[in-house]
């Protein structure tokens, strides 16, 4: 079962936007067994998403677009699709209602164009945007394929995709099973990795594709099968992986999927034990990846962004002297926050970071990209010290991903 | 002159990466006056490979390729090129020595993987890759265009394309011009902005083309001019932009490019004025947007995530008895919280938030999404109820467009 996937819109041809949308819609329709046959993005004008959609529905049996279904006179989607359709647009009062309803929530009056948007081709199914006024919609075409037309608001296009879409693509058709495992290694080139790994590789069962993914020092080894049997594609896999680190011990990071973050998240919950968080030169980017997880507030007690030196003496109670003699990056003051914001807060454990994002404020002794972080736990504190690059939102990023993932080091030992 | 872009890589048409290629590839045609057609990822097979590009070169004059020139086994770009134009790979004597110095410089040794690297095919222009070992390769068709393949590692791609391919492009062709401008308008929903604006937009001159790009509590406005005269086309854009500043002069953010946030930094940098946050439910999201921007430093006293209802009132000092008669989600503690994080801090101005991001913890009177936020000055405290969604990141990021907007609106009063 092949799909392709559409994205409308000129803010995506003209590089305004990056698309993410193609990668979640591909990633969830692999997931049900549907491969992806190829991608297009293309521009809001009729023939362009005529000329497209004629091409994807010949070449696949699932077409799935996003985008061009707003209010306003630029989006022509959906009557592009009536006329291919053959469908004229009539008044949906169901949908009608739920916009109008939608709208009073946020206090926005509904108008002559949220009407419009509740006008929908006669033929289509249409499918319920809980979250936004654009309804998705679902064709069934005469060679006994699907069009589907989604907004192009992401977490919109997400909850209909879950919620509408996969349930019905699964009931509609007779669906295989694609299997993808992705290795993690570090620490070793390519070109290397590929000779030392290439008997492995040449004796691999000939239905794996073995890809490999390079970024910098890690590249991701991914395993593939497709139309397959979901239980010997995961043993198969799992014993070639289980081979590889056997060939390059220590060169093996783990498993893509889950996040450091979604694992703390996880241990924190289940042992009912709190953390809270002192950020400096992080400025909230790690309180806000634990508290973009549902549930966060079982544990999460508290973060402070302590970006002031006084911000860091007054609610952290770290000692003036530290910053004077060591300079607020420094170990002592790293330590002095995680053990500030643990003790203020009542918290099993702690998180602290301390350092120069850039892109001044650097200088030959700590230089930008100087970051250290500390974790306070029940027992003891431990301090580390890690350069994390030269621009300003990477060294956030990565200076965020060290330390939960300092924190994890010491959960996965309790 | 039109181009269209390809990806290459099964990694795409999976959805285990977010393709940022094709993005800064238009931006940069887009940029030299060529107008992107389309844009089409397609798998790692040469039959995929082989349709993909003849439907290219039968659409457009130019052609870029971004993907599937490693070393390994699954990397079949090149071999794919070199069969199409019929060409033989050859070994490239000062590639093949560019490879091998970058590999020391790094400590890596130079193996045969890396020498395949130097083979390359016969009829093309080698582009030299100054930090990496895939050299890229610019093709010329039979019927007068280009095709051009780059590596595809963002930065590998993003130095090629400006220090080889774009020179090489407007040598080769005639090339127009291109203007995109947008401006960024904020507190006003996208159906009653196209409403309030009819009059204007349809006075718009015939070749400027607008579209609307809404986003939570923005909406940008983008106009776009295509084989057009620059200063022409830069002088229209500018009359008609300040012509909607008298339409709707209170919901002007400014042109893209600066955000509600980077005006509120901009104005509080100027003015030396200090901001300190405390975010229940947005979580540290309003403090890692101002800490993203460099020079936050000089503002940002300090953010407090305070989560628990202990931390509002042990480190905020909350009244207890307030949460207890109001609820956490309530006025009094919203005040509260921006009253306490500006004494504490002793900063000028303090933003809070406290809602239900969910997904649970609603109730009938206070449904998931409900949000109060509040903004403290020297003069006084506001207030504000609004309802931020259903969806959990959603609110989030809802929440803190409206929080910050709050302040700005308050900032752009004094």
């Amino acid at each position: 079962m092949k799909a392709t996937v559409v994205t409308i819109g000129d803010e995506i041809l003209i590089g305004q936007i990056v698309d993410t949308n193609s990668a979640s819609l591909s990633r969830h329709l692999n997931g049900i067994g549907i491969t992806i046959h190829e991608k297009i993005s293309t521009g809001d004008t009729k023939e362009a998403i005529i000329d497209t959609l004629n091409r994807a529905m010949s070449s696949s049996d699932v077409v799935i677009t996003t985008g061009g279904l707003g209010p306003t006179k630029d989006d022509i989607t959906k009557h592009t699709l009536a006329e291919m359709f053959g469908s004229k647009l009539v008044y949906n009062e169901a949908e009608g209602e739920h916009v109008r309803r939608l709208l009073e929530r946020r206090g926005v009056a509904f108008t002559d164009l949220n009407r419009g948007q509740a006008m929908l081709p006669e033929c289509c199914t249409v499918l319920r945007n809980a979250h936004g006024t654009a309804p998705g919609m679902w064709f069934d075409t005469a060679k006994g394929g699907v069009v589907i037309s989604l907004p192009g608001v992401p977490f919109e296009m997400e909850h209909l995709m879950e919620d509408e879409v996969l349930p019905r693509l699964k009931e509609r058709f007779e669906l295989s099973t694609i299997v993808h495992r992705t290795l993690i290694t570090h620490g070793i080139a390519e070109s290397i990795l590929a000779e030392r790994i290439s008997a492995w590789e040449d004796a691999l069962p000939d239905y794996l594709h073995l890809a490999y993914l390079p970024a910098p020092n890690i590249v991701r080894l991914r395993l593939s099968a497709y139309d397959t049997i979901k239980e010997q594609a995961e043993s198969d896999i799992a014993a070639a992986f289980a081979e590889l680190e056997r060939i390059i011990p220590d060169n093996i990071v783990g498993m893509e999927g889950s996040t450091i973050e979604q694992r703390v998240h996880e241990i924190l919950t289940e042992r009912k034990e709190t953390l809270s968080i002192a950020e400096s030169c992080t400025g909230g980017s790690i309180a806000a990846k634990f508290t973009a997880m549902a549930g966060a507030s079982a544990y999460l007690l508290a973060g402070v962004v302590s970006y002031a030196n006084s911000a860091k003496c007054d609610i952290l109670g770290v000692n003036p002297e530290f910053i004077e003699r060591d300079g607020a990056v420094s170990e002592s003051v790293a330590r002095a926050m995680a053990e500030g914001v643990r003790r203020i807060t009542g918290a099993d454990y702690a998180i602290a970071t301390t350092g120069i994002a850039g892109p001044s404020g650097g200088s030959e002794h700590k230089p930008v990209g100087t970051v250290w972080m500390a974790v306070a736990t029940p027992e003891k504190t431990i301090a580390v010290l890690r350069n994390c690059g030269t621009d300003r939102s990477q060294i956030i990023s990565r200076a965020s991903a060290y330390a939960i993932e300092l924190l994890y080091n010491e959960l996965k030992k309790l």
